[in-house]
Formats: C-alpha cells, sequence, structure tokens
C-alpha cells in the first residue's frame, strides 16, 4: 500500500490537519506529515513535491489558509493526485479566499478540493483513492460508511423515542 | 485498467462535461458517459452509484448545477472516489450555488470538487487517481504536464521575441 | 388533521430545529421528529420520503447544513410540499452554502425555503399550508397573528411613554 | 378547489412570471394574474391580501425584484401560504438582493421561497400544497414527476448509445 | 423646526437605534421614537407613515434587520425623505440581507441608507436635512465637524509624540 | 428654493447620472451638472464641496463607481446633505465595490445611499429633501406618486382583462 | 534606470496586462515582457524570479487570472516589490478569486495587489517605486497627474457649458 | 535612506497598524506614524500628502477600514508609491467593504493594496520599495527572508520527528 502525505503551510494548521492524520491512522494506512510552506520555503515545496512519487507516496493533501497557494503549487510539481484543504485562518475572509485559491485551478492542473477545514474528508477521499487498487481497504471503507448509518439510526431512534406528541 | 464514468444532471450539461470525456479519450483510458439526475430519477442514481464497482468503474465524475446534490449523493453510495464538478447554470448565480452544494459536504462523506466547468481538470483528477497502481499511466501524465511546459515556453520565445523596447 | 413531519441531518439540528416541533406544538397539531440524513443514511432518506404519504404526513420540514441535500432529495422522493431550513453549522460560510444547496432547486423539484435557522417560520409555513383546507386552522393562525401585533403595540406604547424629549 | 393567485411587482416581471400561470394551466388549476407593486400600491397590495381568502384563493405566488418586498409584506397580511419567487432584474445584484429580501424574513411571517427566477417551481409549489388535501391532484402530480423520470431516461439511453469507447 | 421620527422594526433594535437619538437629543432638535413593524403590524406602519407629515416631522429614520422592509415600505406611504438603517440581527447573513432590503429600492420610490448599524450617521443626514432650511443648525452642524476634526488633530499630536524612531 | 448639485467623477458617469437630471428637471426645481474627480481632481473637489453652500446649493447627489471615494469625501468637506450613487463601471465587481464604498460611512459623516445605479431615485431624495421647508414641492411628489400608482393599477386591469382561466 | 519585467500566466493574459506596458513606455522606461506560468512550468518561475535582480530588473508585475499563483509565488523567490494584477477570465467568479489569491498573501511575502484588470495601474504604481529614487521620473508623473487633472476640468468646463436648467 | 511614513484613519487602527511599525523598525529603517482622518480631517490629508516627498518620505502606508477612503485620496495628492491596508473594524462587512474602497481605484491613481489587517506586510512592501535603490537593504530582506525559510524547516524537522506512524 502506498503512503498518504500530509502537508500544511505551518504549524498552526496542525490543529485542522490532524483529522486527517487521525482518520487515515484509524484505518491503519501508512502517512507521513510534514511543513512544507509554498511561500516561506519554495525550494522545499518544489523538492517534496518532486521526490513524492520516489518516498513511495500515492496520495498528497495539502493544507492551506488565505492566499492557498500549496496545493496548486504542489500539483504542478508531481503527477500524483493531490487534494486541497482550505484552512480558515485569521484574517482570513470566512475561508473564502482560502477556497477559491485552492479550487480555481486552471485547466491542466487538477486539485481535489474538499469542504472548508475539512481535513477528515480529505483523509477519506485520498484512502478511497488507494482502495481504487486495494479491495481490502475498498471493504474497510463500505464497513466505516455502514457503521456512520448505524449511529444515524441510533440517534434517530433514540429522538423519535423521546419526542412525543 | 478500471473504467472513468462521467455522468451528470442533464443532457445540457454535456456541453461542459464533453471536456472530460475528450481528456480521458485523449489518454485512451475507458470510459462511459451517462445522464443520471438526482432530483429527477433518484431511484437511478441510488442504482447507478451502488452499481458503479462491479461494472468495473474506478472513478465517477459527476457535474451538476445549481443546488447540485449529484456528486455528493453519489459519494454516499459508493465507496469509490467521487470527483464533483460544479457546472454554471441559468439563473445560477456565477456558480457559487453549484460549487457550494458540491464542496461543503459534511464530514464522512467526501466529494473531490474541482474548479467552475473545468470538466477537463475532472478528467485529469480520474487518470492521476487510476495511475495511483498504474506506472505507464502516471508516465502518459507527466508526458502531458512535460507538453504543457513546452508550450508556454514557445509562447513565451515568441513574445519575448516580438515586444522590444 | 394531516401531520407534519420534522426531520433533519443530524441529532446536533434539534437545537435549531426545536423552534419548528414548538410552534406546531402551540398549534395542537399532530407531528413526529426524526434523524434523516441524505448522506448518512441515503436509503432511509428514500423510505422514508416514500413512505410519507401513507402515513398521513401533510407537509416536511427537513432541515440541514453546509452541502444540504436533504430537503432537495426528499422533495424529489415525494409530491407532499417539503419545507427546507438552512441550519448555520460549523465551517459553513455563514450559512450561504446551506441556503443555496436549499433554495436553488432546478425546475420540477420545488423546495418551499425559509430564512437561515427560522425553523419557527417553517412550522409556521407548514401549519398554513394545512389551514388551506382547515378553517379552523386558520383562524387559530389569524388569532396568532393578531397577537404578535398586539405585542408590538404594546412594545410601542411603552416605549412612546419612556422617551420622551 | 382553491385558486391559486399569482401577483408580481410589475408588468415586466411577467416574462419571469408566465411559467408559473403555465405549469398551473397544465395542471387545469384556477389561477388568477394581476399587478400588485409594495412600493407604488402599497393600499391595493393591503387590500388583495386581505380579500384573497374570501375570493377562495388558496396560495399565493408573489414575484419581485431588487428589494423585493412583496411576498414578505403580503405574507403580513393573510393567513395563507405566500410563495416567493425572486426575479432577476437589471441593476440587481445577480439577484441576490431579490433572494435574501425575500428569504430572510423574520420568525412570525413565513414565506416559502424558491430559487431565482424560477416560477414554474413556485407553480408545482402551490400545486403540491394544493395536493395535500386533494387526492387526485396528487396523483397528478406524481404522474408529472414520472413523466420527468421517464424523459430523464430517455436522454440517458439515447447519450449510452451514442457515445462509445 | 420639525421632528424627526426614529421608528424599528422590534424593541431589540433599540440598541443600535439609540445612537440616532443621541445625537439628535445633543442638537436638541425634537424627535419621536416609536416600534413600527412592517410585518408584525402592516396597519400600524399604514397610518404612521401617512400621518407623520401632519405630525409635524419632517424627516423619518427607520431602522430594521434581515429581510428589513420597513425603510422602503414607509417611504413608500409619505413623500417625507426616509432614512433606512441596515441593523445586523441575529441569523442575518453578515448585514448583507439588512443591507440589500433597504437600499436596492426600485426606481420611483427612494431610500436614503447609511452603513451598517450607523444609527448615528442617520440621526446627522436626519439633521443635514433639516439644516437646508436652518441656518442655525447648519452651523452647529459644521461645530461639530469642527470638534472632530480638532479631536483626530489631538489623537494625531499625541500619537507624534510619542512614538519616536 | 435652493438648487440641487449632480457631480460625477467622469463624463462617463453621465450616462448613469442624466436620470437624476431629467426627474429633478421635470419638477422644475434648478439644478447644476460638473464632473469633480475625487481621485484626478482632489483641489477642485474641496473647492467645489466647501463652495456649495454659498452657490445656494441645497443638496448634493454624487455618482461615482469602483473606489467611490467622491460622495464621502464630499459629505465630509461641507454640511449639505450628499446623496451617493453607486455606479457600475466596467471591471467593477457588479458594482458592489461602488455600493460599499459609498454606504459604509465612518460614523460622523453620512452619506444617503440609493440603490446601484439608481440616479431617478438620487433626483427624488433630493427633491424630497427640499420638499421638507417647501408645501408646494411636496405636494407635486405627492402627485408624482399618485401617478406611479395609477400606471400600476392601469397595467393591472389590462393583465386581468388579457388572461383569463 | 532599472527595467521593469512584466509577466503573466498565459498569452490570453497579454490583452489586459498591455496596458502596463503601454503606461511604462509612455513613460519611456525599460521593460520586458514574458510569459511565465506558475502551474505549468513552475520550474521557468523558479529561475524567472531568483535571476530577476541580477537581469537588473527594479519591478516586477505579475497578471494572473483564477487560482492566480504567480504573483504571490514570485514575490516568495526574490526580494524586488511584487505587483500582482489579478486578471478576469472566463470561469472565473467575476475575478474575485484572481483577487483574493493574488492579495490575501501571509505576513513575510507581501504582494502590491492592484484593481481588477488594472494593469495600468499596475504600470503606473512600478514607475513610482522607480522614481524613489529617480528625481526625474518623479517629475514625470507628477505631470502625467497634472494633465489627467486638466482633461477632468475641460470635461468639466463642457458638460457645465452645456447643460443649461 | 528616505523614511517611510505610517498613517490611518484613527487611533484605533494603531492595534492593527503597529506590526508595520515594528516590521521597519527590526530593520532600522526611519519612520513617522501619525493620525490622518480622509473623513474628519480632510485639509490634514491634502497637506500632509502633499508636503510627504519635501519631508524626506519615499513610501507612504495608510492604514483605513469600512469605506476606506485615506490610502486612495493620498495617491490622488502625491507621486510617492502609497500601499493600502485594509483595516477590518466593527460593523465592517468582514473587511470587505475595506478592502474594495482601497483596491478598486480607477486607471491613473494606484494603490498598492495588502491583505486584509496585514500591516506587517505593507511594511516589508515598503521595505522592498526602499530596497530597489539600496542594495544593502536588499541583502537585509534577503536575509529577513532565508530566516523565514530555516524557521519552517526547524517546524518540519519537529513535526517529522513527533508524528510517527
Amino acid at each position: 500500500l502506498k503512503k498518504i502525505a500530509i502537508i500544511m503551510g505551518s504549524k498552526s494548521d496542525m490543529q485542522v490537519m490532524q483529522a486527517a492524520a487521525d482518520i487515515i491512522s484509524e484505518f491503519q494506512v501508512p502517512y507521513e506529515v510534514s511543513i512544507v510552506s509554498a511561500h516561506r520555503t519554495p525550494h522545499r515545496m518544489v523538492t517534496y513535491a518532486e521526490r513524492a512519487k520516489e518516498k513511495n507516496i500515492g496520495v498528497i493533501i495539502a493544507g492551506a489558509g488565505g492566499a492557498a497557494h500549496l496545493p496548486g503549487m504542489v500539483a504542478s510539481l508531481t503527477d500524483l493526485p493531490v487534494i486541497g484543504v482550505p484552512v480558515l485562518s485569521s484574517n482570513s475572509l470566512l475561508g473564502i479566499d482560502s477556497i477559491l485559491s485552492i479550487l480555481q485551478m486552471p485547466g491542466g492542473i487538477p486539485v481535489a478540493t474538499v469542504a472548508l477545514n475539512n481535513a477528515k474528508n480529505a483523509g477519506l477521499l485520498a484512502l478511497r483513492i488507494l482502495s481504487v487498487s486495494n479491495e481490502e481497504l475498498y471493504l474497510r471503507l463500505s464497513a466505516y460508511r455502514e457503521k456512520m448509518k448505524n449511529e444515524v439510526e441510533k440517534s434517530a431512534a433514540e429522538i423519535e423515542k423521546n419526542i412525543n406528541f
């Protein structure tokens, strides 16, 4: 199984990005985490992106806020699928700047954007991507989805019991 | 190699979604195209999404406009990676409605969102996903990226020659 | 008198949706409350929507946040009037994502959208809908509106008495 | 069967609101159309709204653009369900002003808002509302939804036949 | 000198609207304050607006939030100048709904809109309007503007003294 | 009767601002029109604003687009009421930049903002302001409003006659 | 005098960026123009930015649309002042994506952002920057500003002559 | 070396603008700070802007919130480069009003806009501008950028050490 890389522009993004590590960890898929800043370490970003494949990385998750250039730049430097997580940072315009800077990539260089601060979904998307060629992981993802369903049904049963007219 | 499915809410979306088929076709990867409407054919959508895997589909690209529910609903009914293409339709608010309806999925069900109307990038993202376990496709993607680079360098050379001070 | 169904995507939405139950309760109209998630329990959603009519439900109120697909999907699976309540959830873009995902339905499948978090108005709208064929309920709604008017006039009298120049 | 009233702020809105008349007409439900301007004929608006019920009107559809006050004001003057259609007018900010002026009603006075310019859905919503107490109309609505489904399936079949890899 | 009327949709708006009363009071111009709700007391609104002139009111300041119909409706029922104050209320979309509902009036019925929550400026605008025919009030407004200037210059002097390089 | 000044940032704004001149002209109130650019003629702006009162001007209407500083700056240089018209210019963000630059003035310096491109309403607002101390003008404004009402009623009668069910 | 570099993401941006070249040319300041794409030629971008200083470039103007990463990335690779021009491209959300991707840079790496499509102002800003150490250029900029003033005054005189009451 | 001027509309903006002073101070470049309000002290603004050059100021940084006219007006009164800092003030619409009022300047008068509240980047941009003709300052800026890089690499090393799979 290939590894998932989780990178982010600054240490403070870890608060949001931890959820990606957590869910991947729950599925026992190997991953690595690092800090790679498009603006403060552009050369490190180039090297990181270009060496990812040879390090057996299969998918890169990149989180960034504001004028979030990391996911798009990484996607420009590798052919691995890159997932972008818009991070809500201070003085960010609700995160709309982060979303648009990651989402609105020009034709030729795709970034798979997930919802604002939704590193958990970035992790799940990376797992779905790896499961395309890994039946066992696919089954674990199906079981996870089944579990979510059961939890909702349990809440539903409780609420239906408690609220009477 | 697995197939890529390209689905959309209505025939009129084909104008935008054709670009996904074109780029996938250029890479000679098998794909299928169909119309699946979340709102007008909800049962067809359920069946389509749930049978995708057994039809050897590896990635689903779903395009929709306005209150675009197709990508998110399909992602709720399968564990394959689902790519959402926000389509700019008439009376859509610049496409912001399409973007947010696809992007802002709750934790648990990821959709890989690409830029507004950018079906080409949806196709390229699907190819990157399949290439995670297909070295030959990965190399073709790298060649494609190299070709884009060469085209820009050619434009640059032309413009530098023509504009003098 | 038919029943009003109040459903929502997750237990946490109950905080907002309670106001719908409260106002309906105040009018002594029968209702039921449940959890139905478009994304985590799509089959439950299909069944719930398709069986609503035979359970003597007359109107369905559905609350959801973010990429809020529940109201629109339910409206696609029944011909009962469906009222959508955009819920402001965390990491939601002020609730604009919820509003647009519910409001901007394509031609053919209508959803009656109310203001952000305004479950009370969803309840009142459901009551107005049932009152179309129930004169007695209509009169109670008129009395309720009269009472609101009296309250404003009382505030006005107080403020006019207290603020002098 | 009660009548559906379709009103709008100015004659020019008829271009958009015609679709409501058309769909109601298709279902052979009685309706009336008029011009009622909140800003230029406030007294006419008061009278129209307050007399609607005695004219056997069951639902009021009100379309308006810009600072669209008509739907909300009518809902303040009657207890009939009122459906608001945000109309995109010139110098309107994409119709966002119309949407918010209609949607964001305070607690106590509900307006059932539909998508921008979507008078067709306003008509269908009015029909769903009347069908709550009219089984025959409900069945016709179900047949209409079935027909839409068939049309999508037909498009799907065509597209699947024509696009081969 | 004519009176200035300050009205608002609900008692809770007084927190914001007090600033209008305060500044008018500072200029010793007569004013009255009341609660007039477009949606809960539409008839009171009609009467209030139509009788304002005969009560010797010269300008009406109307504050409202969300789908803020009060300023525009009052302007439709009188020929006095009407100043609208968009009030930021809970579940309001940053106040953008209030702003657009007040600002985007159709041709024929003008509302003088001031900044979000800026009741102080509404008061000053009302005073400027009355001063068009009252030289003495005009001079007091000039003195007020002079005083603001002096305060800024004092701050400037302080900051220049304290910050040295 | 005092004069109304209509100024704008550039000659091209005249297309929009003409409507102010037209309506004022219709009421036979004296006015003057000029070009005053905050950014290209700041000294002219200072002089124009500061001399307006001595030229017997009673109200200033200022139209501008983009980062529209003219209305706010003029209001900072005089105590006359200033009406701002946000003009939609090319490369303007729907006119939202013009609206916010004019509307969101700080406490102390009020600008009476009207709807985007709505110079007609700016003219009517100026007339309402002058009519505060001019009964005859007030009556003409009432007659104008009455005429609008009659026109709507005429449209209504026509549409009611032509649309039958 | 140092040179001004004008770069852009693709040849099609030249339509907008030409205005920068034109104004710089009018001031007879040396400049060069090239195509440098952040996403399609990331290495070329690194080299271009890092070598700019040694090529005697004093200021870099970078134009880009959508998820516009070029200005920010260039500013990350040099210490020359970088001016960003948000370009309105197709499927761009009014250019808001371009603006925010360029403007909302994190602390440490500044980009001087100008208005949407306003390459002329980018050129003038570059000239102002060079004039900080070049008195003669400063005087030419003052003369240019004087000329603009004269043109407005001429328009004003014409309009004042032609519009009479 | 020329001085950098840091001005702002009110004392309360100092909280945000301090960061500009801090970073300039860190580079030991002379600067001055003052309060200049476009709306409350327009004449002071004219004088300040027009005398800046003779006071040996090389760059002006101007911060303002809401309808932020200070940066644009100052740029209209001098030919020095002017940097605008949009300040998030209370009742500001997320700061979007401040951003657009500063950014969307018309052709002819450029303002170098930085991110919301990002006075630090304004300071760095001013330093980059002065460094165009000061090699020593340029080298210090390069060292500063190098230091940022080292800090990120240190964070990266730490996080890589601590997070293991």
